[in-house]
């Protein structure tokens, strides 16, 4: 199949609006947005969407899981669709681009070939999952995961917020719940491509315009409960002590080792730490945090669950405190599938921008849909790593450029007739 | 002044009666008491003590901070007075002993006295210091602190507790302000003697009947803020990581180190420990901790503050993380009075019960009233060193080692009426 030629590009003033337009709805406390899912402004975030989408002669679907499939058709109806999109949700004070970028860049990218006349072979659905952000109903890609057959959908409807009102209810009382049935479309999907902000430091340090993820990282998380013995810190001889957080202390320093270890792809830390009863003169009785490990490789997790395995219980054994361990989370390393990978690493080439390969560190729809469906991801930098964060940032042309890659992907996929 | 004969022993039965019956008001949920400073409840067990009291012939004065002095006058009025006591108030979850074993025990050295018809030249004066512990009104020790010119009464009464209620207002509701000037009594007191809990692990270990107590450990406490970066934990490669929580974990290792170092008297841990923003997936961007390091000697309370700078310092910078650090609470070592030391000391070995020299840990009314009158006192042991603690416990046999030795010493110093 052609590649697009190099100078086919989207338009990135048209595609910074539309995020600038979208960011009205739900705006948070300090210049980012608060539309977490299923909530007043996550509708109006829909609809304007629908619109932007009907206006650009889509037709929609909606499953019953809420998530947007908004259709260019193909010139042959009945080839499988080229995929591709995001979410629009956002974290409670979360930035303008994060999951929304990938959403309007997939509508950008229509207009674009509405522009210039150019049809292609597959369709092409623009998509917004529901809940990616997983902040108000755990866990996290929950429409996509559904989709994907990773959880069960009526277990999804039974999700609770923090408030007990449950997601399928709230889905109904938006009026976002669709007669489609979940993952009904994934037998008949070419691929799946989604543009995200990287939401880590990497792209911006080494001044790459592009970072194409060729892996998502595997992810483990081990809730660690060291047990000491609660006394007094001035009328506890040294010797006598059963100090839980200098246990913890000597654990963190542990995970951190195990870490570099593993370099350079595998990261470990602990972001969870509660210490008990955390009193200035009580030496601590407990302490209870959780171990995040990562890499694109299941055996180097499986290596580095059995070093915390073995090392903590050294760490505690020597010193008499109790150990427990838990697994409270995680998934396998996802590899992205290799046709697609190509496909953006060679329209960032063709295009003349700067790049490298890239595992993803977070999670994302991609990660559940490359189950399904030939799969891959384009990140564009973002200011100083930062997300989750209403200072969110990024550039125009940072946009311009995932955008434009994002686009000769997909259209590459879908096979313009010439 | 002759000594008392090794026969003369209290009513320990007597004393365990009158712990009991205390015990009853303002109960815990869990065997223990919740009689805090100022409550109704500290009111009711006030009235107890001064019906005891006055059943055992003492006359009652009450100073402006609430303070109970319960007199059993000598046959030479003039001469100053031995004071004998500790505390009614307990923690919020706190034991039967703490503090108020002091107390009934200065009351049980009167009614044996008085069961033995024996008089002392100087007078005693059983004791009850109000809001030892601090827990409600912030600090602890207040009202020994405003006798011993530590704490300006006017600061003392503004003081406020977690519903903003006033110490100075709620010591009037409970209807125990009393109009004795604070401190008045300072320059008339021959000797102060105290009896307490060790509230440590060391004599029950020794299998140690009494603690003679010479030292009052001094305090440091710091609080240390680690400042880093917030940012994803899978997203930011190791290289590229500040993480504020393994900067704390490896300044709480050099505690250790520190503490070990002026073994074997020196001590040092974190109870207090937080982190920011304290998420399973964002790598800690703030950790807040107190470091507490306690010593009988001063010299070696700077040393281990200077070394906890340098060493925090050389872990920050090498880490590239910030480091603020704030002095938030401390005192002086305290050297208690030879003369009544050695009462003590001389008391135990002529009772026959077995006894060792100790460090008190912890602060007590004795540690302020060492400043203003010649001090010292007696531990006994405590079952597995713990305390504020609703499962604090003795034995009667511990308890009453201890208040025969207080009584030794009191009456020794007091002068019996041969």
């Amino acid at each position: 199949m052609p590649a697009p030629g190099e100078n086919l590009k989207i338009n990135g003033e048209r595609l910074w609006d539309s995020l600038m337009q979208m960011a009205k709805i739900g705006p948070g406390i300090a210049g980012g947005n608060n539309r977490q899912t299923l909530t007043d402004e996550d509708a109006e975030g829909r609809r304007l969407f629908q619109k932007w989408c009907e206006d650009a002669g889509l037709t929609m679907g909606v499953d019953s899981m809420g998530t947007m499939f908004m259709t260019r058709p193909g010139t042959e109806p009945d080839l499988p669709a080229v995929y591709v999109g995001s979410h629009l949700d956002t974290q409670p004070t979360g930035g303008k681009y994060d999951g929304v970028l990938g959403v309007l860049a997939g509508l950008e990218i229509v207009r674009t070939l509405n522009d210039l006349g150019i049809k292609t072979k597959h369709p092409i659905v623009v998509t917004n999952w529901t809940n990616e952000e997983g902040t108000r109903y755990a866990p996290a890609m929950l429409a996509s995961g559904v989709f994907a057959g990773v959880h069960e959908e009526d277990w999804a409807n039974a999700r609770e917020d923090a408030k007990g009102l449950k997601f399928g209810d709230e889905l109904e009382r938006i009026g976002w719940k669709g007669d489609e049935p979940v993952g009904s479309r994934k037998d008949k999907m070419k691929a799946f491509f989604e543009l995200h902000i990287e939401q880590g430091p990497i792209l911006e340090a080494e001044g790459k315009d592009i970072g194409v993820v060729t892996h998502g990282q595997g992810l483990s998380w081990t809730q660690v409960t060291v047990t000491g013995k609660e006394s007094h810190t001035g009328s506890t001889p040294m010797p006598m002590r059963k100090n839980a957080g200098l246990g913890m202390a000597r654990i963190l320093e542990l995970v951190d080792e195990i870490a570099w270890a593993h370099k350079p792809d595998a990261v470990g830390a602990a972001g969870h730490i509660d210490i008990y009863p955390n009193s200035r003169n009580v030496i601590p009785g407990k302490a209870v945090f959780t171990v995040d490990f990562r890499s694109p490789d299941l055996a180097t997790i499986k290596a580095m669950e059995q070093q915390l395995d073995a090392g903590a219980k050294k760490i505690c054994n020597d010193m008499g405190l109790g150990l427990e361990m838990e697994t409270v989370g995680g998934f396998d390393p996802v590899t992205f599938d290799e046709t697609c990978v190509t496909a953006i690493r060679n329209a960032a080439e063709r295009l003349g921008y700067s790049h490298r390969d890239i595992i993803s560190g977070a999670g994302h729809d991609a990660c559940w849909i490359n189950r399904v469906a030939p799969t891959a991801m384009v990140m564009c930098p973002c200011v100083d790593g930062l997300s989750h964060n209403e200072a969110e940032e990024i550039s125009l042309d940072w946009a311009r450029a995932g955008a434009d890659v994002l686009f000769h992907a997909v259209v590459e996929t879908a096979e313009i007739v010439e």
